[in-house]
This record gives structure tokens, sequence and C-alpha cells, in this order.
């Protein structure tokens, strides 16, 4: 259950309006590494945690803290829209209406669709799609998934910062963008510890590695016959395991001679065929889903006949 | 350029068709984290590295292969998608036609919309989409994007891999597992190789690190009064920049006493507002727009003048 | 069956082009809700509607008159984009190229996808999509949703209103501005109706009301302990049906004690877990999957021996 | 700001798992109404209030309460996707693995993706997102879109009660049955406040009345000669404004004689035109955006000028 | 502007029920060329058509037309979800609730949802979009990919037909099969008249075709060695143009030497650059963006000069 | 399998950096006609094809090009992005920093997101999606879809063409032109090597031509009582099966007297209903599902029991 404190995390006070600035500003609040993308992905990952005390409420305590963050944005953005004082712009504006062109760096639907607030999309209006999320029940793969969004997210944050002087915006992008440096750091201390306690031995996600192909796990193929990628630590030198020495096959060919090449259709999907792999298998008319039918009869009078 | 060889990289031939398999297959093609994700997600990369050498070769050496990674798994999906013996299977589903209701299990499209072949989509239908890709041109942050992909997927697989006996759907998914092994390491080592090659100095991305927040950086902020989150290795000990000590800050509060509170609006867009804050700020009719037009006059007008 | 009449239901002559304000203008075609949502929305609440006569009737008649509107929008749009005076313009674009620049202000697919005409995209180019469709089969419901309709769709019509000039478009609009009063009303009117013919008691969606946790059905939970909701006629009393007093409840507490934690997963999927909650229950490698097979077994066991 | 409290605000214990019912519940979490919708759209919507005081309190309550909704239903989906008893199930599926052929009822990332967890979208995948959101600054537009959202939500979760048997998933949907049922009166009740507060006349979105078309404000247009729909309510009578009687047009014909065709396209946009419209107004090559780009130079020399 | 006659042009009469079947009819309601589609595309393409007369009035016709088309599927579709006689049945699943499990071969959303009726979505549950209308103003491409939507249309009702024995279900696809048919005729021969009419000389869109590449026009570069695609008539004998013979270039080399590398970053986006291609163009701080305001600053200035 | 050459097929080079240019050429790369659809369009088709040899190596030969020019693209949009000579532009900037205005004619996510590179996304920012794809297996239909695509995309290609004077982008694009020139020509003569091998008679997709209604499949409707649509070649002469010849109904009536109604509701559904169509059928609580239970469960009897 949550709770609200009509305050805000962080003040989010700018010098003054800046709807252009605003218009930009959105890919912050709903693009693909919004603050929307990371409070949805933890409240997610928090609610999915099956390991209870430290590594839920941690989660859990984040994805509240971002929740914050969305309504530090949707206020900040509020006030960047505020209208220019009344009297000048009206006259300038009544006497040249046509100078509205340059309206295009504003974002239109601030006006027509929520009146001077936030938009839940992103700088270019596409509206924020869960999509975007990544939740697994895994920690390893989630947090690794986790520094990579706070690493993206912090990018865009500090390309934004130096496309604005304002400095209540600034002051305010100043925090985030710490937060988003300490938050790369605690999802990788949070690696470390799932190392400490045991939930994974080195980091990468090998589940089922027993079954793994024994050498396409420790070789760089290279499809350029003129490529330099050989030359990096990727492609020579111990793989992470501690155990193979990664190989490098340069020029690779195929593994096998398999062509990649359907069967023959069946002749009531009206695929287009010339028989050259024999003839077509044909269901009821169904296609495809014929063959199910027959597998789940048989299956079924085998259970029920046990 | 590209060029095609008229083989598949790793044999992809199952036992024997298996429609209902080939439903949950398709999350590995079209899924968030299928094949179709990291072959644009590595060829978009690829093409946007401004490191010529061994960094763009990588990238570009990887996006080829997994092209072929796209064609593999949709050979195997035309392959599990095959008509089952025609008389058996006509006999039967005719004499109980309403059987079809177990086709549900079946993904539909495969033959109404492909014939038998494979859909770029995931397991519950959902078109791909380019908002799943990441390439934002710094390396350290896409490839921290690269690794969690590869771990996902790799999860992924490993899930749909328990689902199946079918000895050769087995073999090609232990190859696909042990690429995401061996692709995991890569971008690791590529972290390490950035590093070395002194792009960034310890992995984390710290642009503008020198406007940060000074505290933010290296807080972890509670927001539950009964959270352990501060058991954590996230929460006490050494921040990853080598300088700090991470502070843990039990049951936080606003840093602040800003509320969130949008200004007076402007009356012509009509948003229902009490007079508390003042009187709004009227445009022209625009809105939010009016504030644009004289900021860009004045700003021409100066431009002009100088 | 429909039928076509080569006039406009009412004029859209604009004075003069612009293509700026026809990028605006797109929001009330493709938008959330623009001219195309209660079109199809009002064709598929008539196509599900269970009562023939005047319900239906009424329905049908408005979502035809809705298809008219969407013409009458496009064909305003085509006016708007009519190319300028062709000598002076290409004289003074030819000799500032770059000019270009403000054109930002238009709709770039205007010029390269349609060539002049309308698009189905809102005013941000993000294509019309059946998700903003509402049609339950429950009129009272519908009804609900379509005065919302109306009345976010004339709030959008309103504002853009202001945003020109242009007689010829006024005049348009406030044909569109009047339809959207009368069908505010004709919705509410509706309600009455349906009240007045005993398909609803008191305008309440209450099915099932039976079975209503006896308490939270008029109570109101207050989760901010500085709230001032309580001052609201929502928070004190007579309910609406006539029976109960509304209950304020500042500062709520959780109701019950059961934690957010889900159970001990299956150990094949992989998902990260401590054993605290037990020992997980795996299934036959499909995890969650399994637990469905020995159900449909069992009870098509059942039914077969019955 | 917010803040989390480890308890549910109502116990969400199934009897026992059902991975079938979990695939349809989904619908009440990711759907066009479900939780993540009204969370997300209260939230905003009170993040874009300008009243502050009550009517912001009143928003932001809910909305909070309705993010630990999300929560009740994501613990109840875990909870529904509980492995079965291993023994029996690992041995009846190991001697029947095409069994798999039924798992179609349920959702096959609930295995894939979450492992074991609820998923971001509706009962058919398809992810939520935000073009579900409502939220226009206008209180009564809002709140309208508020009242139909609860019945939406409210009826599919009254269809959904009736899916199930289940004791414990019956308690939890008996709450949020009342729930609903509440915040439909709590809208209306809102409704009435706005009218007591002054902030509207009568309930009727009606911002620039002063410019409707006078008539078409209180008509109805029939467009099927046999239609019946001049028998409701909504056809006769006064109407809500209390001023105007309702006029029914039976066979309803265009008020203009204007046709809906567009103007000569320019030349250069391979438009196809038979000249019938007389010569076409090409632009520089760009077109439609020609003529944007004389407005622009001309306005801006006027505003340079003055 | 639209009429509507409340008959359905052709009957829609099942036999009996078969919610099983309606599920995946839904892929011709609202996939990608189902119904909606061709309805919404020809709309489009009527309304921004600038050929009056019969080039104009056939689009509009044919439009017309498939909006009672898809009345007809969701007529077709709430016949087919009838329930089920109701004691049989009760007794029946009373019994055995848990078959349930067969469920999912229906369509979840047709009960919770919209009660019984069709959804505005595809077999797989995604909403139609506006992504998928073609129209583009110019009639030779337009009139292309009608032909293809009939065909593609076509070919999957002819995939379903195949799918059920319902006698009434089967007569109503036997007439949108016709119905299919001849509209691929009617565009093809929409084709001839556009080029009886004089608007196009052979049926390939050319506009600018002095502009062309002389060769790339009509060459045939193959890029896989074994390539036995030279054998086919697209790779030899005269080209549509009727003046040159195609060429067919085997195992095709690049025309350049160009490399596919951008240019020195901006260093104030923080891309990894490691100088070799000499120092960055640094703008603003707003990157890219800093290069059009140059741009725009001296055009403006001349264009105020002149 | 694929390789890459590392070198453009034809050379993207522009005279100079045109950041609103590139907003529009996105057009190019993520629109519903891009060289990311024409790519993906004609692998998925390959992948799919059934007819080994000419017509596989053909279909795999353009699709591997088109990867290539999706290459291209990206390398242009990257060199059009680079930033401005940076003494100059930040003094001009520097002192009117809210000429940013303007900016709104560029795309902001190329300097947020990509940090000066190309985005999978249409000029309007919409990510691309599979839904664009087509491929059916049928060759005949896909190469019409495949025909339409190209013109449809040369349009484009035309239009933007003309929306530059840079030489360097001209060039390329010529180059651009002449391939949809020679593409078109290659599907149609593709079409044209179907008929010569017998895999369709005519060209008319007519799978199933034996069971369409006799008289629809050669009869135009109209339904515009002063429709001139008659005067078209689609409306008199011979139907192009050689056998009929084409009918025109004037003013069409509905050839059923079947109204769209549906059947009455299960009440557990609790959709609106008067009664008028007797009793609803009842169903188990889970409403229409329950009809399909009754179905399987005799089905599966009858199975199981033969």
């Amino acid at each position: 259950m949550f709770k609200h404190v009509d305050y805000l995390q962080f003040q989010a006070k700018p010098e003054k309006p800046d709807a252009f600035f605003a218009a930009k500003l959105q890919e912050l609040v709903g693009g693909q590494f919004g603050e929307m993308t990371v409070m949805m992905q933890y409240l997610w990952q928090g609610w999915s945690c099956r390991v209870p005390g430290k590594y839920k409420d941690m989660i859990m305590d984040i994805a509240t803290e971002e929740i914050g963050h969305v309504e530090m944005l949707t206020t900040m953005l509020a006030r960047l829209l505020e209208g220019a004082p009344a009297e000048a712009t009206e006259k300038a504006a009544a006497a040249n209406p046509l100078l509205a062109a340059v309206l295009g760096g504003q974002n239109p639907q601030h006006a027509i669709v929520t009146g001077g607030g936030a938009m839940p999309t992103n700088s270019q209006g596409v509206p924020w799609n869960a999509g975007y999320i990544v939740a697994s029940g895994n920690l390893l793969a989630d947090f690794r998934s986790n520094v990579a969004a706070e690493a993206q997210s912090r990018l865009q944050t500090s390309r934004i910062y130096n496309m604005t002087d304002d400095r209540g915006v600034k002051d305010m992008l100043q925090f985030n963008l710490a937060r988003d440096t300490y938050h790369q750091q605690q999802w990788l201390l949070g690696i470390e510890q799932l190392i400490a306690d045991g939930f994974t031995e080195n980091g990468i996600e090998d589940s089922n590695a027993e079954f793994e192909h024994p050498e396409a796990n420790h070789t760089f193929y290279s499809f350029d016959p003129e490529s330099t990628a050989g030359e990096g630590r990727w492609a020579r030198g111990p793989a992470l395991n501690g155990k193979d020495e990664i190989i490098y096959v340069p020029d690779a060919q195929p593994l096998t001679d398999d062509r990649p090449l359907g069967p023959a259709p069946d002749p009531k999907l009206f695929v287009t065929y010339d028989g050259s792999m024999g003839k077509g298998k044909p269901g009821t008319g169904a296609g495809a889903h014929a063959q199910g039918v027959a597998n789940v009869v048989n299956k079924i009078k085998g259970a029920v006949t046990d």
C-alpha cells in the first residue's frame, strides 16, 4: 500500500516559462528511458521479487522514489508551460498571427490536450507503453537491465541539461544526474551482493549451462573478411567463466549444410509451391492447425486410458 | 553492404512438427528480447559507431550474425508448422470438427496470415516495434544495454528450452544458449576494453559529472519506515567512484517545501481554477503557445539588428 | 448497409490555406477524442446493441453523422494544405532555401505521405488505434463513456477554436462545438431514458451488487495525513444508493496483514529465490504451465467417465 | 513524494493456483480500463490539478489508493501462477508431453517473460499504453471520464467475478466491486461539488458557448429514413440548458451545397489531377510546405520592421 | 455525408454459435487486411481524391460498401458468440469447472470487454491502427496498394473459409470471396483507365523520372555468389519502359569506396569517439541542434535585408 | 547466413549538414514504406518462400540489397546531423539562446536519444513496427504488395527529392529513385513469370474460386444515387477472367432482409437487453465461454469413445 506526502522530493522551480524546452523535456518523462519507465519497471520487479527482506525492500524503496520523480517532472513541465505576460504577447501576436509558424517547436498537445500540463509521451509525442518494462523475476538479469536503464537515462538527462540556461531547471537536473549516478552503482552493487549471497557465481546468466553447445559459448565469429574485431579483448584471452580461452574465427562459414527452406506446404493454405520437396501434407482445411488436433486427441486418449 | 550465403549458420531441424511449441517460440523471434531486437539493435549501434576499427567491426560482426539467427528461427518455425500426415488427421478432424477448440493453443496467424511460416510478433501476437531498440552513440551505455539484452534473451531461451523434448529443437537452442553466454561476456569485456582504452574511467556513465548534486550521488533514500534495505551493500561501504562513502537515509523526508502545484492557468485553455494563485496569464488564445511567439520575435529581432 | 451523399453535412471552407494550423487540427481527426474515435465508437456500440428500436436507431444515427464529420474535417484539412501562390513563393524560397527551417511547424507527412491531404493521426503524428474505442454492450456504461468523449472532444475543439482567426474555419468549428454540446446532453438524456425504461435504477453500474464488500462501497480512504479531501461532498452525506452514509477514513491503514509477496517459484523458471518460503513446486519444465496440464487431465477424465 | 507500506490494502489470497484464470485476470491489470489506467489517470490528473485543497487532495488520495490496487492484483496473479504439486504433475506431463496443447489457455509470457508473475498487459497480451490516460486539466470533463472508467472497470470486474469459484479470488474482487461502486459515486458527487462551487453551471462542458451554432446545439439529426430514434427523450423535450426545446430532424439532408473535394494540388507532389479545378499552385518543390515559408518570411519582416 | 439502411448488404446467419471460430474470424475484421483497413483506406483515398467524377465516385462507392462489410462481420461475430443452451451447459460446466482450461481457444475479451460482441482487433487481440492505411493522393500508387490489399484479404478469407463447416458462415464468406475477386479486378481496371485517360504512361510510378540514375533503373544486383536469380524474367529481357534491356550483375560489389561512417560527433553529446576523424564540431550545448540556429539566423537576415 | 562488406552500396555524401532535412528524411528510413519495411518484408518473404531456385534467390538478393539501403540512409542521416562550425554558432546562440525556438523543425531525439544519428522511426517520431510487413507465403499476393510498396516508396522519395538542393543528397536519392523504378518492374515481371510458370492463370488471387458467389464476383454496386462511377472501365466490359461481363448496379439495395442485430445476450454478461428476442441463453457464469466448454466436452468424449 502507498501513501502520499504533498511535497516534492526535490524542488522543481524554473526561473521562467519555456514551452520549447518543455517539448524536449518530455523525453525524460515518457520516453523509452524516462521516469515512467523506471518507476513502472522497479514497481513491477519489486512486486515480482521472491526474496523477502533487503532485496525486495531495496527495490520497493527505489520504485517509490521514482513515482516521486515523475511527480517532480510533471510539476516542472506545468511550470515551464505557464502563459506569457498577457498584454505584450497578445499585441505582438495579434499583429503577426502567422508567426504561429514557429509554434512547431512547441508540443501542440501541451495546449490542446492537457491545457498546459505534461503529457505521458516522449519528446515526439509517442505515448509511453509497457513494452519498455523489464521484469523477469531473475534478479541478476533484471539488475543488468536496471544498470543499463540508469546509464541511458543519465545520458539523456545530461544531453538535455546542456540545452537550457535556466538556473532552476539545471538545479533539478543536477539532482537527477546525481540520482542516476548513484542508481547505476546501486544496481552494480546489487550484483556484487547477489554474488556474495551465492545467487550467481560470476554475474553471467547461465541457467541450464550444462546443456550449452561447448564451443559456441566462447567463440567470436567474424562475418567480414576485412574485420579488425579480433584485436579486442572480447576476441582473445580468458573467458569470464575462468575456464575457456576465447576463440576468434575470422571470415566465419556456415556450421551446417542445412539450407533455410521450409517444408512442403499444406495445399489448402494456398502457398506458392512447385512440388520440388514432395507432396504437401494437407490437414483438414485448417492447415497447420490440423496437426495439433491429432496430437491432442491421441494424447488425451492416452491420458484417459492410463 | 551485405551479402547472403544460402546456408544456415547452425542447423534448425526439429524431429517433428509441433505447432503448439511454435506459438511459444515466437517470443524468441519477435519479443522484447527476441532475435529481431538484437539484430536491429546491433545494426543500429554499428551504423552509429564513431570509433572506426575494432569497435565498429566488432559490433557489425555480431549484428551480421544476428540477422542469421532470425533466419535460423524463422526456418525452425516453418518446419515446426509443417502439416500433419494427411489421411489420419483429415479423418479424425472430419469426424470431430469442433475439436478445433483446442486450436487455441496454436497461433491462428500462423495459418491465416503466413500460411505456415513465422510471424514478426511475440508469443502473444504483438508486432515487434523499434521502441525496443537501444542505440545512443555512447558505447558504455549501449554495451550495458547489450549485456542486459543478452541476459534477458538467454533467460527466456533457457525457459523455453525446458518446454520441449524435441531433440532437434533442443540442439539449436543449445547453440543459442551458448551464443548468449558468450555475448554477455563479449559486452562485459567490451566495457573492460573501453576502460583500457581510456573511454571511461570506471564504467559508470558520468558525463557532466562536475555538475552533479554533491550528496545525492552517493545516498540511498528509503521510503518505508520498516524497510531493511539498509542491510545491503548498496546502502553502505565505499561508492564506486572510489571517493565517497554511501549514505543511508531511513524514512526519507522531502528535501524541499516545494509542493507539486502548477501555476495559474491561461484562462483561454478552460482549465478548472479557483484563482487562489492569482490571475492567469493569458496568451493570444493559443494558450501556452503564445509565450514562445514573443520570445522568438524578440530574439530574431535581436539577431537581425546585430 | 450505408449510402453516401456527395455533399458535406456542413461547409468546410477556410478563407485561406494555413498548413501550420492544419498540423494542430489533426488532433480533432485522429486524436484520442478525435472524430475517428467517436465515429468508430458509436458504430461499434450500435452494431453491438441488443435493444432494437429507439436505442439502436439513435446510436446508429449519430454514428452515421460522425462518419460525415470525419469527411468534413479531412476536406477542411486538404483545403488548409493548398499550395501558396506560386511565383512569389518560389522566388522567395529559391533565394532562401534554408528557410525550410521553419517548416518544422508543419506536419511533414502532409507533404511526403498524403500529398496535401489529411493524415489518420493525431497532432503529433501518432496513428489512430482501436484501443481508443469503448463498447461494452452495457448501455449505461457506454453512455457514460460517450458523455465523457463528447466533453473531452468539445474541450479540445474549443481550445483549437481559439488558435485561428480564419472566419471559415471558425464557422465549421462553431457547428462542431454545438454538436458536442448537444451530444453531451443526448447521452445524459439517454441515461435518463434508461432509468425511465427500467434498465438501471439510479445510473450506477451495479451488476452483482449483492456480492459487494458491504463497507468499501461507501467509504473514502485518504492516504495523506494532511489531506483535506474530507471537506468535499464525496466524503460525507448520503451515498447515491439512497441507503448508506458515506464514511471518511483519514490516514487509511492496510485492512489486512497480508504482505505483497509471491509464493516460492518453480525452480525451472530460474527466478531468484532464497528458499525462505519453502521448497518451490516444480512443474515439467514448463513451469507455471504444468499446473494446468494436471487440472485439465483430471477434469477431462472426470467428464469422460461420467 | 510517496511512501510505501509493506502490506496490501486488502488481502489477495486465492484458495489454489489457477493459471487459466490468471490469463483472464490480466484484463483488470493492463487492459484499457485496468488498474494501471486508473492509477496513471488519477496521478496525472492530480499532478495537473490547479485547484489546491480538497479537489487536488481528493484526486491524489484515490490515485495513491490505485497504486496499491495494482499491487494487490500483481500479488494475486503471482499466487495464481504458483507451480502445481511436483511429483504428480511431472509424471503426468512426462507421460503425455503433448498435452501441452491445452496450454494455449495459459498466457505463455507468464512463464517465458516474468517467470510466474503478472505481465503489464491486457488479457490478450497487448502492452498497456499511455494512450488510455485522460487528463485535460478541466475537472468537469475529467470527472466525466472518471465516472465512465469506473463503470467500465466495474463491469469487467463483474464479468470476471463470474468466471471463478475460488473463494479467495472472489473475496478480493468483492472489495474491488465495492470500490468501483463508490468511485463512480465519488466522481458524480465531484461534479455536484463543481456545480456547488460555481465551476460549472449545469455539468455540460460549454467553454466558448457564446460562439456555438445556435440551432445545431439542440437538434437531433437522423440519417435513416426508417429510424425510430425520435421516440427517445434525447429527441424531444427541453434541452439541459433550460432554454431550448430539442428539435428532431428525420431523414436529415446536407446543410450546405459544399462538396467534399480538395483544391487543385501542387504539381510537384505528383497527386493525380485532371485540371478541372484550375491550375495547381506550386511551391518550391516542398509542396504544401512552401506556403508556410512565404507566410513566415512576410510576418517576420513585419515584426522586425515594426 | 452518409446515410444508414437498417439491413445488411448480405445475410450473416451462422447455423450455430461457435466461439472458437469467432476468435479466428477477428482477423477479417481488425487485422492488417481486415475490413476495417479497406473501409478506412478507401474512405481516406476518396476524401483525398482530386479527380472529381468517375474516379472519386468509384472510390467512395466501394468505401461505402466496405462500411457495410464491417457491419456484416460484426453481426456475424455477435451471432457466433451467442450463449449455449443453458441447462445442459450449466450442468456440465458446474461439474467440471476447470474445463475452463480449453477456454484458451476463445478470445477472453469477447466475454470480458464486449459482452458477446466483436472486438476491433485482429485474431491475436492487437487493436487495429491507422498505420495500416495507404492513401497518397497518387491514384496509380494507391490502386496498386488496393490490388494488393484485396489479394491479401481474399487469401486470408479463403484460408478461414476452410476452417469451418458451418453452412451459414460459408455462405457469407462466399460473398466476401467474390467481392475480393471483383475488387482486385476493379483496381487493375482502374489502372487501365488511368492509362487510357493519360494519367500514367505505363503504370509505373515514375515522377521525377528525368533525374533517375541512368543504369540503376534497369539493373538486377545479386548479393549471393551462388544465386540463380538471373534465370528469371526480372533479370533479362526488355524493361517495362520499352527502352532499356535489363542488366544482370552477379555477385555485386559496392559502387563506391564510401564507408558507412558518421562524422566526428559534437563533444557535448557524449558520443564515444577516439578523435580519428579530427575534432568534433561542437554546438551550443544543444548538439546537433546548434547547426540549424546558424542557418536560420543567416537566412532570415537575408530575407529581411532583401 | 549473412556477411558484411564495410563499404556502402552507393555513396551517401551530403554537401553540408542539414538537421532540418534530416528530420524529414526519417520517413524514408522508418516510415510505413521506408527502407526498414522493404528490408524486413523481403527478408520475411524470402525465409517463407517454398519455391527454391530463382524465386527464392531473387527475393533474398533484393532483401540483402535493402539491408544495405538502410545502411546508406543511416549513414546519410548521421552526416546531415553533423555539428555546425563551432565558434560562430556558439557565439550566435549564446547571444540568442531562445532562438532555440526554431529547433522545433529538428527532431529532438536526434540529439537526445541517438547523439547525432538516425532514429528507427518515421518523420513524426513513430517507431517502426512489424505491422507494416506483408508476407503471406503466396507469391502472387506478396508480389502485388511489393509492387505497391515500391510505388509508394518511390513517390515519397520523389517528394522528398524536391525538398533539398543539396547535390550530394540528390545524388543518392537519384540512385534510390532508380532502384524503386526497377523494383516495381521486377515484381511485375515476377508476376509475369508466375503466370509463365503456371503458378497463376491470370494474376488474380482466386483460391477456392469454385465456391465464390457467382454474381458478386463481377458486379459493381454503387451506393450514391448520383454516382458517376458507372462511366469507368471497372463498371463495364469483360471481367478479367475472360468469361463474365461486368454488371453495374446503380443505387444498390440490400440483398437480404437480414437486419444487423445480435441474438439475446447471456444475462450474466450484463448487456443491456429488453427481452424482445426471447430469453438469453446463460452459460456457467463465464458467459460466451460456456458454449465452447460443452462443445469440447462432447467432442472429446466422441474422440475417446471412438
